[in-house]
This record gives C-alpha cells, structure tokens and sequence, in this order.
C-alpha cells in the first residue's frame, strides 16, 4: 500500500499537453469523488466543483487565466470554488481567509493524486482573474474560483523540476 | 496503484488519539519527504515544516491551540509554516494570501495521506494562536505558522463524519 501511495505522491507532475480524446465519465467521477474526502475545518465541506468540458467555455477560460492556452486543450477543466459563506458561517473571517482555501487545496491535491493514479494527467493553473471567471461560469457569488485543475490524458511526459533537499526545509525544534 | 491510491485518500481520518510509542525516524522523513512533492506555484516551494517532539513545546502547543490535548500526545507534531516572503517575492500580494496558503495546504495533504499509508495517524489543527505558536517555537518572522499536523501510531479507530453526495457538490456547466 505505502509503496504505490508514496510514488504517487513523488511522480505525480504537472501536465499541459493533452490528448484530444475525452475522459470516461467513471474515471472523472472517481477524481471528483477523491476531492470530497479531503480534510475539512469542522467537516464545513466549504467546495463547489464546476466541471467545464464546452470548448467555447474553456477557451474563454483560457483568456482569464494569462491565456495559458492547455486549459482550452484539456477535455475536463474543473473550476474549484470555496464556499466562503458556509466558511464564514461556521468560523468568522479565519474560515473565509484561511480554512475554506486550505480545504479546496486539499481537495484539490486528491484530486490531482487520483487523476495521476488513473493514468490521468493534471495541472493546477492559480493565475487567472476570479471575477471574470464567476461571470463567465455563473459562478454562485458565495463561491469564490480559487483554482482551474485541467485534465486529460498525457500527451507529454512533464519534466522534473526538482525541490530542495528535506534538510533545507525541515527545522528541529528542540 | 490506483485502488491503492484511491482507498487511502477515501479512507484517511482525523485521528485524535495516539499510542506512546516514538516514531522510527525513517517513517517519519517519508512523511515530511511527501510534503515537498506537493504542487506548488512557480516551484516557489513556500513552506518549512517545524517538527517538534519535546513534551514541554508540544503540551504549550496545544495550549495555543484551545487547549486540544491530544496535540500534546502526539509523539510528533509538525508546525506548517508558509514563507510569506518567498511567496511575495515571486507573486506579490496573492503570492501571499491565496498561492502560499495553497501550496502548504497541498503539502499537509500529501504528509497525511503518506502518513496513512505507512500504518500512521495523523489530525489537521487549525484552531490555533498564530503568534504564541510563533513565539513559542521561535518561527522566523517571515514565516507564517498555518497548519498543526500531529502524528503517531492510532490508539482509536476514528469515526467517519461523512461527505455530501458528489451531486450536491458538483455544477456541471454547459
């Protein structure tokens, strides 16, 4: 078990080019199944996924984020959103600013370790203009786009960038 | 690999109780290894991680933390922190209050799913004083203590809480 989870977590890269065929609706039910099991504050849940597969959308979609052009390529864009009203609701302003990011991010995570698990190539794309986004999409205004995650199958193997040793982050305290 | 991967992530828990036992130092580093693989914008790398396993630091941690004991009890504990200047250097103000928060967050991920796949449990705290943290632990001023993760060999089968149906979480666009 420890083995396939631990090089999941080493191998998994960022991937931006994809192949044009579209993903099995059971392989992108599993992804978006893995981001609800991610740790949240109090069990708030504070997540929306918006599943993007019309090409017209995904272009627009590019537009807004820097126009970094693989998300149009990707058969499914996923649009994370944090549900700051629910976070806000159960722990203030701590909740909207820190713990409804920290769950997306987490949920996020799972998902991008499933899709690497499936066969399933990713990239979580964080510069794109959050207002454009919700209008684009219809976004709920208590939901705020905190993340595009692409997927599709790898049509690239990503390079390695590298991090730095354990050492150079790691800080005993004692 | 993915049934593996996809039972881990499905069935990882907040666990609260830990036996006493230490951790061996080796399952310990695969722990803060699988950190550093996390996504993370720009390879910025904004996190350092605090490991602690002094009694005394660890029972005025959780006392920083509305006093959950089983901070205390946990053989280690890793104070996450984000280098707020690192993330600022490269991505100005959002570096700071959205791509640093991410990144460490999708680091605590793979430190909790790595952790449970090596037989270990682990619980997230948020809850926590930012600044006794810092001062207790003599957290550099750049970084910023974000999460609490504590880890040990399970002394309870922790219960599920439940998600909401994919259905309820899930806004396909079109």
């Amino acid at each position: 078990m420890q083995e396939q989870v631990l090089k999941t977590i080493h191998q998994r890269r960022s991937c931006r080019r994809f192949q044009e065929q579209a993903l099995p609706e059971k392989v992108v039910a599993a992804i978006l199944s893995a981001g609800t099991w991610a740790p949240t504050a109090g069990n708030v849940q504070p997540w929306f996924f918006y599943v993007v597969r019309d090409g017209y959308l995904k272009e627009k979609l590019s537009q807004s984020a820097l126009g970094q052009g693989f998300i149009a390529e990707a058969p499914v864009v996923v649009v994370v959103c944090a549900d700051t009203q629910r976070a806000r609701a159960t722990y203030k302003q701590r909740g909207v600013d820190l713990y409804c990011l920290q769950d997306t991010a987490a949920a996020c995570q799972n998902m991008l370790l499933a899709a690497h698990a499936l066969g399933v190539g990713s990239c979580w794309v964080g510069a794109f203009d959050e207002r454009s986004v919700s209008q684009l999409l219809g976004v709920l205004p208590a939901h705020r786009p905190v993340a595009i995650l692409c997927f599709g199958k790898p049509a690239e193997v990503p390079r390695n960038p590298g991090r730095r040793a354990l050492e150079d982050v790691v800080i005993e305290v004692d």
